[in-house]
């Protein structure tokens, strides 16, 4: 017997399960301000300093009134109450409405103590001091009670969520200026492969390949708010890529190597991860099509990602991989990709048992539904990735889907 | 008869053709780095400069041959053919390939001229100067023929499409340095309403509200690279509004007015509005829910949006009304919201029909599908923005939906 090579193959499901068992949050907080928290994962529990609207608010234009004194009222028999004061927004009422009175409200402004509804203004006639009211009203009717929204103590934000727009209206409305968070992961990212050039090299050879995965991922994880920095281009050389791989574990949180399209390549990428840490390389090759050549490390507690070289399956496995990596780094509970609803296939799609399979597709509404144009699944090219909305999903356990079967969609770059 | 008040109400489809059909993109021109250019409209259309992978690229580790000398092998007789030389990954082979000739070829690298076919290594064994071939190849097999991707002259990027990574991957694979886009629009905002303060202000009467929406807006907007500034707070004073409208239309392409919660900031909002410019307020309210209360002017060429001061009507209005108004003025051609898939509702919502609904959803997954879980619909409750994965649309000639049925969603922020 030869020497048998142990393939560390993983369903995508063993990669959620096991492998991101291991990764442990980094645990970094700093505090920023609410104004550039947005995309960050918040570090704290945050509870409501107080109610919100915070105080009972009017939802229309019309009298404050105690709901008992327009009990019967109508058009021929109106409850004539008299007029107390008025109330404008951002105002506190001058007193406590007393039995029998009302008080002119604007839309959004404070109930005066005592109040406990509004008659709009159309079912209401004011005669100097006095005021008709053509028709009864309820206890709370037209009225915003001050913990409706929000009640004091309430948790407004919690440990492990990512900031959001939600978030920050919640927090500019109840005043919160200020809250921890987990400081945003750094990422490495080492280009390797002997054909590969920079992508502004003009002395290319017709055979070398143009640098185009490490740059976009620089691109793409900047503008989600991740620090990236691009390490450089490596050899097809182990030496060089574990002296590379090395130095940038020192600076970087997390790194990536982005494979060439050779099979040696993988080969001294994972030889090198595992002299470069403990416990090494934990999956090699993941059952999913595009993106069955990644290389799942941990290296002295440090998530180490070999992506694919080719462009689609490096995407593929960028968004399903990687991102939930830096996701949980980051401190982030739900970090696992999730469908944002399902398209209805515009034809049929085959896929090989055994393998989850990511489909590109272009969205369309027909009918008032959503369709997908799966599209060219030559897993190789990169053109049809320009074009496309996302990806659908096909289990492992499926052999394809027909024409209108639906399917899980996820936006390929977009969204968490 | 009295004063008659032209209620100029539109559906959102009226808003989507006529309002949007007067805004006029910019066209502002800048050329930019490849490097900075995501999340901007292109300005041009991009050609590809040469074919794409740009040369005949084994898709495996094998031998480069002419298909036709491997014809009728077999384990028992196979093709023997003499060994040629070796290609690597980034190199040129040395010379063409002659006949009964195999080369060594590693995944990725150039094809030989002459050849047109690869045999994966396991079909063959080496035996010093000869080749055994067990099994024969088709022309073209395990070859990715220098065009497969690009064609020389295809349009890789076309003029008024946003740049995602896909576009970026295939730019960088072109070694593309440089692309004409159109500027990012500048947008001013202005925040009204007497009861409105700033969300820090530590002397804050019970009555008042803190200004949620304009900082909200401002980092949403930031985080999709539009450029921002808040203008500041406007009293419910007219003049004053005048004047800030006026001011801001300066040094801004688009202006958003954020009401306060008083039905008489929508009035001299319309007001200030149609004394700064022509032609005007076009549509004073969308029969849509939440979001109705929304302002829709052009002022000398420029856009002015009022938006309503509720943060959950704010939120769907500029979501679906105002993103859709800048996407356009930075000359995106697909400047529409669409739906991102369809989602299985899991209890029943009502609607009232002649509007179109937006109801806030969370996603889950249950049973392979995924299902919106409608949160609490009180227009008012900003709590529920935080918790919201999305919305789902209701058409205006419906009057709800069963648990169970399909709806369109919709991302809230992210996404275009």
């Amino acid at each position: 017997m030869g020497e048998m090579r142990f393939l560390k193959l993983a369903t995508l499901q063993q990669v959620y399960s096991e492998y991101l068992r291991l990764v442990n949050p980094l645990d970094r907080v700093e505090q920023i301000s609410v104004l550039e928290s947005l995309g960050f994962v918040s570090a704290e529990d945050i509870p409501a300093r107080q109610d919100l609207p915070g105080f009972n608010k009017s939802l229309v234009d019309g009298y404050a009134v105690r709901a008992k004194d327009t009990t019967g009222a109508s058009t021929s028999f109106p409850a004539v109450l008299h007029f107390a004061f008025e109330v404008k927004v951002g105002e506190e009422p001058k007193r406590p409405l007393g039995q029998n009175e009302a008080a002119w409200i604007a839309t959004g402004a404070m109930l005066p103590i005592g109040a406990d509804a509004v008659v709009m203004a159309e079912h209401t006639q004011r005669f100097g001091e006095y005021v008709e009211v053509m028709k009864p009203v309820a206890v709370g009717e037209n009225v915003f009670k001050k913990d409706d929204d929000v009640k004091l103590g309430q948790l407004i934000v919690t440990k492990g969520v990512r900031i959001g727009p939600g978030h920050l209206q919640l927090m500019f409305q109840l005043g919160i200026q200020r809250l921890k968070v987990f400081r945003r992961v750094s990422v490495g990212v080492i280009s390797t492969g002997d054909e590969i050039v920079e992508p502004f090299e003009q002395n290319k050879s017709i055979a070398q390949v143009r640098d185009s995965n490490s740059y976009t991922l620089e691109c793409w994880l900047k503008s989600l708010g991740f620090r990236i920095e691009r390490v450089g281009l490596c050899r097809d050389d182990e030496e060089m890529l574990f002296k590379m791989l090395k130095d940038s574990m020192k600076n970087h949180d997390a790194i990536v190597i982005v494979g060439g399209s050779s099979i040696g390549t993988r080969d001294f990428t994972e030889s090198a991860m595992n002299r470069s840490g403990k416990p090494g390389v934990i999956f090699h090759g993941i059952l999913m099509q595009p993106g069955k050549p990644t290389v799942l490390g941990l290296l002295d507690g440090k998530p180490v990602v070999g992506l694919p070289g080719n462009p689609v399956s490096f995407t593929v496995s960028a968004r399903f991989v990687l991102l939930p990596i830096l996701r949980k780094l980051e401190g982030e509970i739900d970090f696992l990709p999730k469908p944002v609803g399902m398209v209805k296939l515009a034809r049929n799609v085959s896929s090989r048992q055994g393998r989850e399979h990511f489909v590109r597709v272009r969205l369309f509404v027909r009918d008032a539904q959503v369709w997908a144009e799966p599209l060219e699944s030559e897993t190789a090219q990169v053109s049809n990735l320009a074009m496309a909305d996302g990806v659908i999903r096909l289990p492992a356990n499926i052999e394809g889907l027909y024409a209108g079967d639906f399917a899980e969609f996820y936006p390929l770059w977009s969204g968490w």
